[in-house]
């Protein structure tokens, strides 16, 4: 008979998941450790992080992350994010703790709101907000007009979940998407065309669009460099939903007041809480959201549900889903 | 053999069917006419609207309206818009003219920039926009976690090209949409539920999102009235890309005012331009663009390609496309 498995998680999580637990666990016995008891087992639950971002720990989060440091048997996290770049999971890994995301879970929602800011820029609500503050009418005409968004070229970094929904809904809409990818495994979502992160620079000049989705990792840190904006078009416009360290800020920031790149959609910084004095708040055509694109209220039930499912075949020993490799 | 075919077309349109002219006009001769001059058919093309709207007509639209109105032999115009709700074509059909539009033209642009106001109001923009203008780093938890779009349900009242094509945009963002039609022809994308203009009030309390894609005409004149925001769910939101008069804006005012309506994205209004005295400019959570939903570069080579297509049928005495019944 084996002994309980010891979950750490939070209150909160643990009422998330108390319905699913009994299935999941099938006869293993298990029981719910507080923070500084030794665990099998932990649950990073979206409460857990709060308000706290990768560069400013919140000292309840601080405690958890702890927990987690100093318990002797822990063997497997499970996060509730898409991505595993925060230090604590590196640390975690490297003395052998399996690490698995719930990426997917809020895919369609980042979709979404990554599809948001493409169609904002392309339609120019910036300068029509900025319009309507000042209680003027002035419709887009002669130079202001739009280009037409169909048969533009969209460069999609990362064919994970978001990619490819990014990418399925641009060529309902009429764009020619591309596609750069890290690895070469079969995708549900085909593209018109599909290149390696390495060879990114040879699709960077037709790249109207360069949407960023991909996890960050030694090969995406950086990519976006000056080198990169160089090749792209005048009037090139960016989106980036996915980390703020794949792109270099400052280089970013000098492609937008030059002019070189006509707009950007930023979810995400290279430090956050975006610096107050950070000229990308303020910088024309340029919508900054604090890192929110994947909010909603259903993004809970969904990481409960992925969290369950691999704690089904952590008890069975089958292969768990989204490990971090 | 048939005298020359007089066209009334402006000197930017002649430039912009030039090329095509022949080719419509098969052995049928013809002479472009100058405004003032007697014609048998007229192109109005963007130009000859400008910034001119339907309630106020600039001089060198109300010359081209007037040479239209004093041309006995008019027998057909054909418009650059999707609509021919404005009065001088009223009055030409009263006298017997075909009037038909280039209704599809823009329908793709138009889609997109509709979806653009579902999507800023879903993921929550005009909050998040107001804290980027402060500089202020304010994840949207808690309270302010928007709500899953996948799964709400958007009733779209009229159902061309403008309302089939956002309605499969948004079955494909996991929608269930409701079409509110002006007719039982069959149509090319599906929705899960259709009802007629009249039927509209049994479909709105299920109504996350009432989305306005319909003509102007004497059945949906007014059509969303207090009584139907009434029927409306608490929280609902509201986009129109059709035509202000569809809408009773007062009414509309009060139900954004009073919160039963959480949002609403207006680019189209009771009278236009938009009084600078409206309450809409400033209300909270309503953005407010001046009828340019269906501005882009390409209208103009599809909009020549309308009118020219219709020019081959009238020379050989085919059924147009696109009548204003």
């Amino acid at each position: 008979m084996s002994s309980p498995l010891r979950i750490l998680m939070t209150p909160q999580a643990a009422a998330q998941t108390a319905s699913g637990l009994p299935t999941a666990l099938g006869e293993r016995a298990h029981v719910l450790v507080n923070l500084g008891d030794d665990a099998d087992v932990a649950f990073v639950s979206r409460d857990v992080t709060g308000l706290s971002t990768k560069h400013e720990v919140l000292p309840h989060t601080q405690a958890f992350h702890d927990a987690m440091r100093h318990a002797p048997s822990l063997r497997w996290v499970h996060a509730h994010s898409a991505g595993a770049d925060r230090p604590v999971y590196g640390e975690l890994r490297a003395r052998g703790v399996e690490v698995t995301t719930s990426s997917g879970a809020n895919a369609g929602v980042v979709v979404q709101t990554a599809l948001a800011g493409v169609l904002m820029l392309a339609r120019q609500f910036p300068q029509l907000l900025a319009a309507q503050h000042a209680r003027t009418w002035s419709p887009l005409m002669g130079s202001g007009l739009p280009r037409d968004l169909a048969g533009q070229t969209a460069v999609v970094v990362g064919w994970g979940p978001i990619g490819q929904g990014l990418g399925a809904l641009l060529a309902a809409l009429g764009l020619r998407v591309v596609s750069v990818r890290g690895s070469e495994a079969p995708a549900a979502v085909p593209a018109h065309e599909s290149v390696s992160y390495e060879q990114l620079h040879t699709v960077l000049p037709k790249a109207d669009w360069l949407l960023l989705a991909c996890p960050l990792s030694d090969r995406t840190r950086g990519l976006i460099d000056s080198a990169a904006l160089a090749h792209m078009p005048a009037g090139a416009r960016l989106v980036n939903v996915s980390r703020g360290e794949v792109i270099d800020e400052p280089a970013l920031i000098d492609a937008l007041r030059s002019g070189a790149l006509a707009g950007a959609y930023l979810d995400v910084f290279a430090h956050e809480p975006l610096p107050a004095d950070s000229p990308l708040w303020s910088l024309p055509n340029v919508i900054v959201t604090p890192h929110s694109a994947g909010h909603s209220d259903g993004n809970e039930a969904r990481v409960a549900a992925i969290f369950l499912d691999n704690l089904r075949r952590w008890v069975r020993n089958q292969p768990l889903v989204n490990r971090v490799a």
